[in-house]
């Protein structure tokens, strides 16, 4: 089914990322792939723009029959880049961004460079789905949800995405046969358990660096780390509106100061 | 009122900025303040993380009778490392970020920094506050608004924040007999209409810098944008969750692939 559909390829483990070709050949099968990713790992990146620098912009030919293009901004750049610069004018019938190198499920599409590049997008009333594999190996078989990943491209181009213009897509590390399915669920509660590794550089004065493991704590059964602990696919549609409205009338003592 | 209160002060503009010291100066009535900020300019990033290299983290002494401490990481990198370095085992009774020199509002809490760290906290079930004065300039006046985010967090510290622990204060660009109150209400319909510039560098190697404005698409009386350009301090009590839920129901189309 080759349409004649525009499709933005992004993500944020940069351009050279296995995750990405997967994507991009697969989305090839729909319509004109644009390609901007960023020139370096941007991973953990979040809704980070670049204000205060140039950004650097470009084509490069490594992928057949596609436009490319590497950046040296962010992914939430590489999106306001090709909707502004590179595809003028042109509409965007769907920004897809992956497939990440790690889980974007729960709390974690909020430091998702990838999952806020599609953010970005459905910010701007593009249909946006950011993919993300249960594996952070360079090496991650992508190939295994290739099918899945298809179905999901092909549904958001001919019925939409309702109520909604972004999903964040999960698949887990398993092989082909093992995948049970996809399930339309909630972002999971969960935290990170972090510790920062202390030590000295070489000239005596310490330095701190981030690590640390995610712990879910949500025990329901309608969340996508349930969805993916149980063998499925998971997709959550998300939105960009951070209100807690159940929070605005039982806040109101504040306007009586 | 002095209490015991521990209260961790942070921002996005960068450990110099008179923002930050304004609302320092606000916190310390209330009990201890440990200032933890980025030791550069840090608007636009988001909920960036630093995971690829390591973070310094130096004391500094600037600050009289307040821990203060300057951080090469992000806004959120500064809140992590409070919390888990500096602050190790100790309880923090509220985070407070700013006040940031321009407007949170609408999406705007998306790209912030300032947002991101209070956000940060909050998923740490610390109750946090962001509050942006809708001033760019490093010049701008923070006293006109003094009493009213000192009622902010005096309340939030006695009677807390109820249904969500996260408040996006943004306040009027006005002198204080002109603001006119508080409202408390939703995250603001709006989008970034935005361009480049496009130029050559002295190798004559064309580069791009993002430049834009806000657009507020909400005609409605129950949003941050309604009550800032009406006078009034805005708060949004703001959340982690980011799931649609009325369009999970509706996308379980996607379940059938």
């Amino acid at each position: 089914m080759k349409t004649n559909k525009l499709i933005l390829v992004t993500n944020d483990d940069g351009i050279f990322a296995p995750g990405l070709a997967s994507l991009a050949r697969t989305a090839s099968q729909f319509g004109d792939v644009v390609i901007v990713a960023p020139n370096s790992p941007q991973s953990g990146m979040g809704h980070a723009i670049t204000i205060n620098q140039p950004i650097r912009l470009n084509r490069i030919h490594t992928f057949p029959n596609m436009d490319a293009y590497e950046c040296s901004g962010t992914p939430v750049d590489c999106v306001k880049l090709a909707k502004n610069v590179i595809l003028k004018n042109r509409p965007i019938d769907i920004c897809l961004s992956g497939i990440n190198h790690g889980s974007n499920a729960s709390i974690n599409i909020i430091y998702s460079g990838t999952m806020s590049a599609a953010m970005e997008a459905s910010l701007e009333n593009i249909p946006s789905i950011g993919f993300s594999l249960l594996d952070y190996s360079f090496e991650a078989d992508f190939e295994a949800s290739t099918e899945f990943v298809s179905a999901i491209i092909e549904k958001a181009l001919s019925i939409g995405i309702n109520n909604c213009n972004l999903l964040n897509v999960n698949i887990p590390k398993l092989k082909k046969n093992e995948i049970k399915g996809i399930k339309v669920c909630k972002q999971a509660e969960g935290r990170w358990d972090e510790e920062f590794m202390e030590a000295k550089d070489p000239r005596n004065e310490p330095y701190y660096w981030l690590t640390g493991k995610f712990v879910s704590s949500d025990s329901g059964t309608d969340s996508d780390i349930w969805a993916l602990e149980n063998g499925f696919i998971s997709v959550v549609p998300s939105g960009h509106d951070l209100t807690v409205y159940k929070a605005i009338q039982t806040n109101k003592y504040f306007e009586t100061l």
